[in-house]
């Protein structure tokens, strides 16, 4: 960690800016600024989606926190959350050949983060929000996704959601388990499990029990907030009640979003034969992966990139957004995620897969351009690009 | 200008955002970005100034607008406003090495654009304020400055008058005029205009006579603005009224900031010997170079870059911004810019003082670091800046 603080005093700053147009000369000077500069503006004042190809909003994105939910931090504002920023608008840059300016908002009220973002999403292609606190996470992506014009991804719910479809996708395929027949279980029932929970329901993967501290999430739970209560017309066929350890019995599928060391040996092995576990708190998972094996779990996925299967969402999000601003996509729809979740597990060929490598390495550099081919083709059949 | 708009199609924007933080392998992602940057949060949670050292605040600058008065083309809104912007940011890269990102908001209520300015007002180590159509870029400017623990600066305003200021005290000293002494008519009294007067003033240049399109501002007119009737304060100590050609009789300087052609070559004659007169309306000033000098004007300097002294704030701000990023300076006070704009005349020397060479050429390299260092300085010995 000094090590890391360290790197930080040097850099000053992980992103910069800088012109892309040489001013070697009083030339260049009247064609980037005045009097050439008028031509472009008039061009855009005409028909302002000429701004997607006279200016940068051609490939920029907007990272947009508030600073509440900041990695295992908390509440630390905006201030204190600009290095976590700038970190994601590094990784766009890097995965992603993406341009991304961090826009750390100094408020905690629905309506004026909203509005700030608002007034300014002309000047971007996209919006990425991140690590703003739930439940208001929700409200603020429901209300920008309506007022703005071009794509608003809350990455902590959407972006988790798709790499655990893509990582869920290939161990399903290899141990043999057909979409719809999964009994799976999801621990932690915030934005990010929530998200997931949708998502794998969208995608038909089979029964989905979302637990929270609580126990498992039912229709007619008196404990449970409206996100909750709405996912629980889509979960839990039978209506189950009970703890964690009672969902997990049998279960094929375990999902943790939620807490270190609340799932024991024990637990892992009342699953299902060749069970598929997923414990991706971080840094310390819901159950260590050589504990799990010891119960008995086949596959084994965490968020940390010192075991095998790291389940990272840098896989999706460059990707998405380099797919998106390619076709100036004004949404990202559920398919277009759909879409992105099965262009990262086919990266990994059948011959490939095997219970340590059911994702590629996050390095894996085809993996941007494939999501990106999949979401802007997505986004043009289904209406939803600017361009083709 | 159809080269320029052909070049701003190549370009697809004139900033590109990159990273800093090499980010080739796990190591790297786990110092730039989880769980190393949880370090960098924490200091800046502890301590709200690291995020100067530990962050690009450390040499960022907001270009901020609402596209209401840009260039020559008007209000013509934030989209077709990003063009300039942009240039500006380039320009700011160019010039001073400081890293510069535009924010461009869509609205016109200044409540609105100084909460949404100061919500983000953290990011950055400065605000520059551009192209806000008067009398709103006033109150905008004052509230940022009051509510922002960064500089804030109207350059269409400021800008302008450092380099004027710059420009007149090479012209005065070359015409062997003494400070103080000499008679100066500004026409155009908005935004620029008063800016440039005011710093005349506080400068002890002489004594100036603001002029509109009614002509003189005196103490008493009832068709001024309460801006303008703050000036009338300061300036036109004889209360003189009458038209701009009046004024003009045996005035020393004359500096415009109005409109094309009206001024004639008899008004220029009417002047003092060895007039100085800057006709800087862009592109056509309000009277021609060589229309000036048969009028018996000494020294010229207009806005243009195809006429000897150009007087271009990109002398000024670049350096501007970057004396107060070195020592994270809290404001730009009166006394900087007054640093400023000797800092520039300073790159000419006595021997080098000519007619047609008051101001160094824009791209002279040394221009942007003696500013930053004489308003560094300056920022320190009057205790506005965090570090020395």
């Amino acid at each position: 960690m000094e090590e890391a603080l360290k790197k930080h005093e040097e850099w000053q700053g992980k992103i910069e800016i800088i012109s892309r147009a040489p001013i070697q000369s009083k030339e260049d000077l009247s064609l980037a600024y005045t009097p050439g500069v008028a031509r472009p503006c008039l061009e855009i004042q005409k028909d302002e989606d000429q701004s997607f190809s006279l200016t940068r909003r051609a490939n920029l994105v907007a990272v947009v926190t508030d600073g509440t939910a900041v990695l295992g931090l908390g509440d630390i504002g905006p201030a204190a959350a600009m290095p976590v920023m700038e970190g994601k608008c590094a990784l766009f840059k890097t995965f992603g050949d993406v341009d991304a300016f961090p826009i750390c908002i100094d408020s905690k009220d629905v309506d004026e983060i909203v509005r700030t973002v608002s007034l300014i999403s002309k000047s971007f292609g996209g919006i990425n929000l991140e690590d703003i606190a739930a439940p208001r996470c929700f409200e603020i992506e429901k209300r920008l996704k309506e007022c703005c014009d071009v794509p608003v991804f809350h990455d902590d719910q959407h972006g988790t959601a798709i790499i655990v479809a893509a990582a869920l996708l290939n161990a399903m395929k290899l141990t043999g388990r057909e979409m719809g027949s999964a009994q799976i279980v999801i621990n932690g029932a915030g934005a990010a499990g929530i998200a997931i929970a949708r998502l794998l329901w969208q995608m038909h993967f089979g029964d989905i029990i979302l637990c929270d501290k609580q126990g498992a999430i039912y229709r007619g739970a008196e404990w449970t907030n409206p996100a909750q209560k709405e996912m629980a017309e889509l979960t839990n066929r039978e209506n189950k009640k009970g703890s964690l350890a009672d969902m997990l019995k049998d279960a094929d599928v375990f999902i943790g979003v939620s807490a270190p060391n609340i799932v024991s040996r024990e637990m892992i092995s009342s699953m299902a034969e060749k069970s598929i576990v997923f414990p991706m708190a971080n840094p310390t998972p819901e159950i260590m992966p050589e504990e799990a094996k010891a119960g008995g779990a086949y596959v084994i996925g965490t968020g940390r990139s010192d075991f095998p299967n790291q389940i990272n969402n840098v896989m999706a999000f460059p990707g998405i957004f380099k797919g998106v601003l390619r076709v100036r996509a004004r949404d990202i729809s559920e398919s277009m995620k759909i879409a992105a979740a099965y262009a990262i597990a086919g990266i990994v060929s059948d011959e490939e897969l095997e219970p340590c490598y059911i994702l590629p390495n996050p390095f894996n550099e085809r993996v941007a351009d494939a999501v990106a081919d999949a979401v802007a083709k997505d986004a043009v059949e289904n209406g939803l690009a600017r361009v083709k």
